[in-house]
């Protein structure tokens, strides 16, 4: 090989905002904020307020690749923080406060953060665990003078903070390998492990999640994330809105119907995207008020499958488009999404309708899929054969924080923990995680797939299927219910509806009503619920 | 800073294709031949014919690092030579076979290639430059067993190379920064340099151009390059069509009319690009056979000013969006296109049709631009202060080819030679080349502006002006006018029609009727013309 003689200046995070403070000056980012009014700012503005930041940062005493910490919403000053930490060769540890609290205290002492940046309503919960904080030394609230609270641990006021810093600076030039954006997982067992985005992969996502196989965003677009900003990135939305001019709308933590459409009405969302709670909550809101989405066109759904009603209410009531996509913290997120192609197309808008809104998504440039049997064989692409699901590229993890070794093998392929299968149209669909796919008499039943029809039996709010020890087949499916209020439903009706959709030996051995526990990212706590019933069968 | 602790695999060329060959495998690319029918094949085709071309330049002798040089149209085979050569970790010199003859045996010889793959075309080129190429060991003829020819040079023929040779290939690693196009620019004066694109700038090109600030391709998307593969890789196309899953149509050397309607309409050419001539070519056919152009939305037209006319008639008429896009041989090619922004959309249609016609267009991610005075001072953004265009990046050259010294300055800025002004919204307007710049008593005149007003005079076919040396002003400009056969035009129509579009002082001191002598690259040679007049005002 010779070495080319392009130039090459390192991916930096910090290029993504002076590139949309130069193109793009006067676009308005819009945010809610706790307790003050919505308040409208731009990306010129935001460049300024960012070089403020990371100057008031330094002038704690936060250096190169130091740690400081968020317990932060969607606004404006923590879009802020995702560009003046990293712009300072820093690290933004992103915590998620709805962890519980050994998890949050946890997190901040493996970080090691010595600043703690926090929106108003998490004030009780800093002062709460504040003394088993061994590392954090400046509290920082993240609110308008006048409404900061210093509380009882002393907090600084962002805002004051900001008004006293400079807005010169000179960025570092940042090595495009180094730490940027630290993200824990919260996994049912075992503490949280953190993963430690890169600029460079950061960046590449960005690029790769603005394309068209992905969110396809161009200058006219007004995007909403309603995930949040501690999980994984919001799916990047930070870097790619401004990258690709959109103007951003920051909901805060308000996602209630009346909320959300306020925001997407007068600001013209054109795009949002979250779990499929807030938007049953936002077709609710719209069916009772008797109004539509504005400009909304589409609406990326991940976290959890999308209910087949929620996608055909979005698309035939109000011509919205539904998007599934699948991801986490460990592939920075972006793994596949659901957009059209040709050869779907080519089979029609309802087959292809179906495909979009049953799997997960098609592979996007920058990060590879392979499905494999246990034997690490690939299985076959055709949207039947099910297997490991491992991932590599650019944005992959390759170790999590101080991990002893690498997470991915020799060959850079990490194993999701997903059971998954591809097909000829290059869409994955995941039938499961690893540890909840039901071993029954030696052949795979997915929770997942049963979990999709029961939930579309009428009365039923949530449903989870878990694995449960059997004398005789190892294990069974047992499916546990939270009925919707007033829903009258027994056992004989669910098992009635189901049916008709199931292989025979799918049939759930046993239906319980319960509520059903959720982590604290919002997914269903199989592990509780398999502690709960793990002698139901015996 | 701490180590990031994601992925670090190199960006490479060769991923490009495994990708469209893994998520896009039936995707076609369809390809005119000389002397051959029209040929489809498929990017999962492409990538196992790919491996058989790196496999037989192996067995030729090509090693990582050697260069391999092509004279060769816009077909399928010089598409695979330009993922087979890179992707053994060799470069893939695309000379331009329309230079003079010294100016391709010097580039042969200054890149030292050992391999020359051609098009039948141009085989009694090769033949009468071999004696003097001082290190091309084999040559091979870029046609179908039957249809080769080995003329004096003892010519291999591909298509039996690849019939030999096997498709199963271990691809090697290849380090991001190492060259893999090596493309020489021909200015007026001295011999080409040559300009060494890295892998990393070849893939962050391809994800930039194909977002929606440039490109906005996607998998619907049928792509048809009608600028030369030979020429900066065709606003590397070849390279961001399979990033998108488009369909490749590829013209070889066939720009007519007829043949371009044949391709659009059979194909469904939905995007293509090329320099002006070969549009006012298609325009005329369309309008001389009553025609439509298909499913053809967008035309990207660079290389010099669009007509206004034409840029009208395609969209009044048409349907079909025109973008100017501007770039050069150091920038990989892409610097700025000119899509759309809500900003411009604000000033309404008209408004902005009339920016986007009349501007190179608006700033990317990825290549920055600066536009500075004599003392290296910023001008104002004002759309009218202009100045020398600078500009970096990583897919911006550093330096040129075996060149002793960077081209880039410390901060990375090149000067391009062009001068430009920029705009509020972030479009970039080429007022002329330094060169050709016409200083008349301190003051500049932009000989591009004269021309595209001269161009609109009825009768004119091409208009050049120059500054020609002048006793008392230093220089004066001179309008070189080559006339539409038959038209009938003297100097006083000429000089009465700029008259109302002008400021008085910038009226050419001579208007003279001519032919205007054009460079390899087709555009006008002002060298020559300046040589020719330069005692006119003496």
């Amino acid at each position: 090989m010779i070495p080319g003689l392009m130039q090459t200046p390192p991916l930096q995070i910090i290029d993504i905002l002076k590139f949309a403070a130069t193109a793009h000056p006067s676009v308005e980012i819009v945010s809610r904020l706790v307790d003050e009014p919505i308040l409208r700012s731009t990306y010129a503005n935001e460049l300024k307020r960012t070089a403020r930041a990371a100057n008031a940062l330094a002038a704690l005493g936060v250096k190169a690749g130091d740690r400081v910490a968020t317990l932060a919403w969607n606004t404006h000053r923590h879009f802020e923080l995702f560009y003046a930490v990293p712009g300072m060769g820093a690290v933004l540890n992103t915590v998620n406060p709805r962890l519980f609290d050994e998890q949050i205290v946890f997190i901040l002492n493996h970080a090691e953060a010595g600043v703690l940046l926090f929106d108003k309503t998490f004030l009780p919960l800093v002062e709460r665990l504040a003394p088993q904080m061994q590392t954090v030394k400046h509290f920082v609230m993240l609110s308008a003078e006048g409404v900061c609270a210093a509380g009882k641990v002393g907090a600084l006021c962002y805002e004051t903070l900001l008004a006293a810093a400079s807005d010169d600076i000179g960025w570092p030039v940042v090595d495009e390998n180094a730490g940027a954006m630290l993200c824990y997982t919260s996994g049912t067992t075992g503490d949280p492990k953190g993963v430690l985005y890169s600029h460079r992969g950061v960046v590449l996502h960005a690029m790769a999640s603005s394309m068209n196989s992905a969110f396809g965003f161009d200058a006219f677009d007004v995007v909403m994330p309603c995930s949040s900003l501690f999980h994984a990135s919001a799916w990047g939305l930070p870097f790619a809105a401004p990258m690709c001019g959109c103007k951003l709308a920051l909901p805060c933590e308000k996602m209630d119907g009346a909320s959300l459409q306020e925001l997407i009405v007068n600001e013209g969302v054109t795009f949002t995207g979250g779990v499929p709670t807030i938007w049953t909550m936002y077709l609710a809101y719209l069916e009772q008020t008797h109004q539509t989405p504005g400009k909304l066109k589409r609406v990326v759904i991940g976290g959890s499958a999308v209910p087949r009603a929620m996608a055909e209410t979005f698309k035939k009531k109000y011509g919205v488009q539904v998007l599934q996509i699948w991801g986490m913290t460990e592939t920075a997120p972006l793994g596949v999404i659901a957009t059209p192609t040709p050869a779907l197309a080519a089979l029609g808008e309802e087959a292809m309708d179906e495909a979009i809104w049953t799997r997960q998504g098609r592979l996007q440039f920058g990060i590879e899929l392979r499905v494999v049997d246990d034997d690490g064989r690939d299985v076959p692409w055709d949207g039947e054969s099910s297997g490991a699901l491992l991932v590599r590229g650019p944005w992959t993890i390759r170790r999590y924080y101080r991990g002893a070794n690498d997470v991915a093998d020799a060959d850079g392929w990490f194993d999701t923990g997903d059971i998954a299968t591809l097909d000829q149209y290059g869409f994955m669909r995941i039938t499961d995680r690893k540890k909840d796919v039901i071993k029954s008499g030696g052949e795979w039943i997915s929770s997942i797939d049963l979990e999709n029809v029961a939930v579309a039996c009428p009365g039923v709010k949530i449903a989870a299927v878990i694995g449960v020890p059997h004398p005789k087949w190892e294990e069974r499916p047992v499916l546990v219910i939270e009925k919707h209020d007033g829903a009258d439903l027994c056992e004989q009706d669910v098992l009635a509806y189901l049916a008709p959709h199931i292989v025979k030996w799918w049939t759930p051995d046993a239906v319980v009503f319960d509520t059903v526990p959720l982590t604290a990212t919002g997914k269903i706590d199989k592990k509780v619920l398999r502690e709960r019933y793990k002698a139901l069968l015996s």
